[in-house]
C-alpha cells in the first residue's frame, strides 16, 4: 500500500505525520459530487456500487485525504431489515413512514444476511478497492444499534426522541429485543464488509448522546459491545465514535476498539491521558470552524496537535461530517495544515 | 416564609426534604396556561405583569413546587437592546428578523434600563411576590451572554450555529465586542430583578455546548462570570445552568455561583464529588422520563436521590425544561416522589 499512514496510526504504530479523513468527505461541499447527484437521488446513488464507489474517491482524488470511507447510509440496515426507508430530496432527511411502535413490529424485523439485501455495498466496496488500488486504506461503517432505533421508532429526526425515550423508561425489555436484534444486524453487516474489502470500520454512535450515562451503557454502549464481539476483524482496526458521550470514554475504550472517534467538545489531550494507553483517538475539529479562512483553520489544526502531543495514535478528522456548504478550499486547507503542522510531532 | 427549603438547599444549609422545582414549569403542558395562551400570544402574556405573574403561580397551586419562577423569555433582553422580536404561533419559535451581522449593528446595540425597557418584567416580579406571600421563594432568570448572542446573530434557532461560529473563529474581537456589551445588558437586568422582589436568579447558558471547551470558557464562561461579578446579590443565591458543558464543571464553579443546573447527561454523584464542597447541585433528571408512568417516574427519582446522597446542597430538578406534552399527572408525580423519598436523606 503505498499510503497506510491511517492503518498505522490506528494500530498506535510510528507514522512520519498524522493521517487525515473527514466524516462525510464524500459529499454535498464537493460540486464533482453534486454534479452526480443532479443526476441521481440519493438511495439510487447508494445503491449504484459504480457511482457509490465514484463518489467515495472523489476526496481521494480532490482533496488528498489520508483514508477512503465507502459512500453509504446507515439507514440502508434498516430498510434490510424490512422497513420502507424514503428520502425526498428536501423535506427534512430520511423518514420511515411505518415506524416501529410494538413488540410486533419488532418480531417482524429480520436479520438480513447482508451478501444479499445489502450486496450493492460489498459491491461498491470491492469497486472502490480495486479503483484505490492500495493508494490509500478504504474504511467500511455503520451505524450503532442505539442510533439506528432512534430513526425506526421516532421514525425520523428529532430533537426529544419522545418515542424511544418513552420506550426505554416504559418497556426497558423491548427496547432490549429491538436493540438486540440490531447488534446482530449490524455485526453481520460489518462482518461481511471486512470480507468485500472494508480495511477497517466505524461504528456510528449519532445518538448516544441524548442518554444518561447509566442509560447510554445499558442501551448503547452494551450493544456497540456485542457488535465488536461478533465481529471477525481479520485484521482490520474498528473505530467507535459516539457523539456527546465523553462521560464514558473509559467504558467505550473497555469495549475494546482500536480507536475512539471524538466529537469537539472534549478535550484530546485530555482524553489522551485517560484512555491513549489503551486506544489511538480519532478527532476532533469543530465542523463549523471550516467557515473560518485558511489560516485560522490552520491554528485550529495546530491546536489539536498540539493538545495530543507527541507520538502515534491519533488520526485527524473533524469532530463530526463536514457540513455541505463549506468551501472546498477551506477543506483543503485542513487536510494542508495537517499535512504541513504534524510531522514535527513524529520526529 | 412557610417554605424555604429551595434557599436552604441552595446555600447548602439542612433541609428536611430535598426541595423540587422544574425548569419551565410554568407552561404549555399544563391545562390552565393553555387556556391563558389561548385569549394571549406568548409576547402578551411576556408583558402582561398580571397574566405574567398568574402563570408563574399555576405550578406553585397546581403541581406544589418549592420555588415559583417568573414567566418570562430569555429574549426581551435583546429587544430592549433594540432588536426587532418576533414570536408567531406553530411556527418554528421566536425569531430575528435582521440578524446581527456586524460590527456596525453590533455598536448600534443598546445596553438598556431595565426599570424602564423591561419594567414589565419588574412588575411581574413584584406582583407574583406579593401574591406567594412567602409561600414558596421567587426565582428570576436570564439568559447567559452566549446563548442571546446564539438567536440574535443567527437570527433564529439552528442546527450548526453557522453564523455565530463563523464569527467566533473569524472575526473573534467583534464576538467578544457584543458578549461584553451582553453581560452588561444582562447583569443590570438581573440586579434589576433581585432588586424587584426575585430571592434567587438562574442564568441560562443553554448553547454553551456547542463550542469545544476552549472556546466554551472564552466565550460563554468569561461573560457569565462577567456577570456574576457584576450583581450585587443581597442575599439571592445564583444558579448557572450551562446544558452539556460538563466538561467545564470545575470551571463553572470558579465562576463563583451558589448553585450549578446539570442536565441529564452527568452523574450527579460525580458531579459532587467534583465540586459538591463549593456549589449546591440542581437537577438533573431526563425531561423526556416523564413520559414514562408515575412508578416508572419514581424510580428515576430515587436513583437521582441515592446517586446525590445524604446532606444538604440538591435542589431538584429536571435536566432541562419541562415538555409540552408530558401529563400533568406525571408531573406531578415527580413532584410527590421527591417528596415522599428525600426526606431519608436529610436525617
Amino acid at each position: 500500500m503505498t499510503n497506510d499512514l491511517f492503518l498505522r496510526a490506528c494500530r498506535r504504530e510510528e507514522v512520519e505525520r498524522t493521517p487525515v479523513w473527514m466524516m462525510r468527505q464524500a459529499g454535498r461541499y464537493l460540486p464533482e459530487y453534486r454534479a452526480i447527484r443532479e443526476k441521481t437521488d440519493f438511495l439510487t446513488l447508494c445503491k449504484t456500487p459504480e457511482l457509490a464507489a465514484e463518489v467515495s474517491l472523489q476526496p481521494v482524488d480532490l482533496i488528498g485525504v489520508d483514508a477512503c470511507i465507502i459512500f453509504s447510509d446507515i439507514l440502508v440496515v434498516p430498510e434490510a431489515m424490512g422497513m420502507e426507508l424514503i428520502v425526498e430530496e428536501g423535506k427534512g432527511g430520511p423518514r420511515f413512514p411505518s415506524p416501529i411502535r410494538s413488540r410486533g413490529e419488532i418480531e417482524a424485523l429480520g436479520v438480513p444476511d447482508p451478501n444479499s439485501a445489502l450486496r450493492f455495498v460489498m459491491d461498491a466496496l470491492r469497486l472502490a478497492r480495486k479503483r484505490l488500488d492500495g493508494r490509500v486504506p478504504l474504511i467500511g461503517f455503520a451505524g450503532s444499534p442505539w442510533t439506528l432505533a432512534t430513526y425506526m421508532v421516532e421514525g425520523k429526526g428529532s430533537k426529544t426522541f419522545r418515542h424511544l425515550k418513552e420506550l426505554v423508561y416504559s418497556n426497558p425489555r423491548d427496547a432490549h429485543f429491538l436493540l438486540e436484534k440490531l447488534a446482530r444486524s449490524v455485526a453481520a453487516y460489518l462482518n461481511a464488509q471486512i470480507e468485500a474489502g472494508a480495511q477497517a470500520v466505524q461504528i456510528f454512535d449519532t445518538w448516544g448522546g441524548i442518554l444518561p450515562p447509566d442509560e447510554f451503557r445499558e442501551f448503547s454502549l452494551r450493544y456497540i459491545q456485542q457488535v465488536l464481539q461478533l465481529l471477525r476483524r481479520n485484521g482490520a482496526p474498528v473505530i467507535v465514535f459516539c457523539k456527546d458521550c465523553s462521560h464514558s470514554l473509559e467504558a467505550i475504550a473497555d469495549t475494546g476498539p482500536e480507536v475512539i472517534g471524538l466529537d469537539w467538545t472534549m478535550d484530546i489531550g485530555k482524553a489522551r491521558m485517560m484512555v491513549g494507553s489503551s486506544v489511538a483517538l480519532q478527532g476532533n475539529l469543530d465542523p463549523t470552524m471550516l467557515y473560518a479562512p485558511p489560516e485560522k483553520i490552520r491554528q485550529g489544526v495546530k491546536s489539536i496537535l498540539e493538545k495530543f502531543g507527541k507520538g502515534s495514535g491519533h488520526i485527524f478528522n473533524l469532530g463530526h461530517g463536514i457540513l455541505p456548504d463549506i468551501p472546498v478550499e477551506h477543506a483543503k486547507a485542513l487536510i494542508l495544515a495537517v499535512k504541513e503542522e504534524s510531522p514535527k510531532y513524529h520526529r
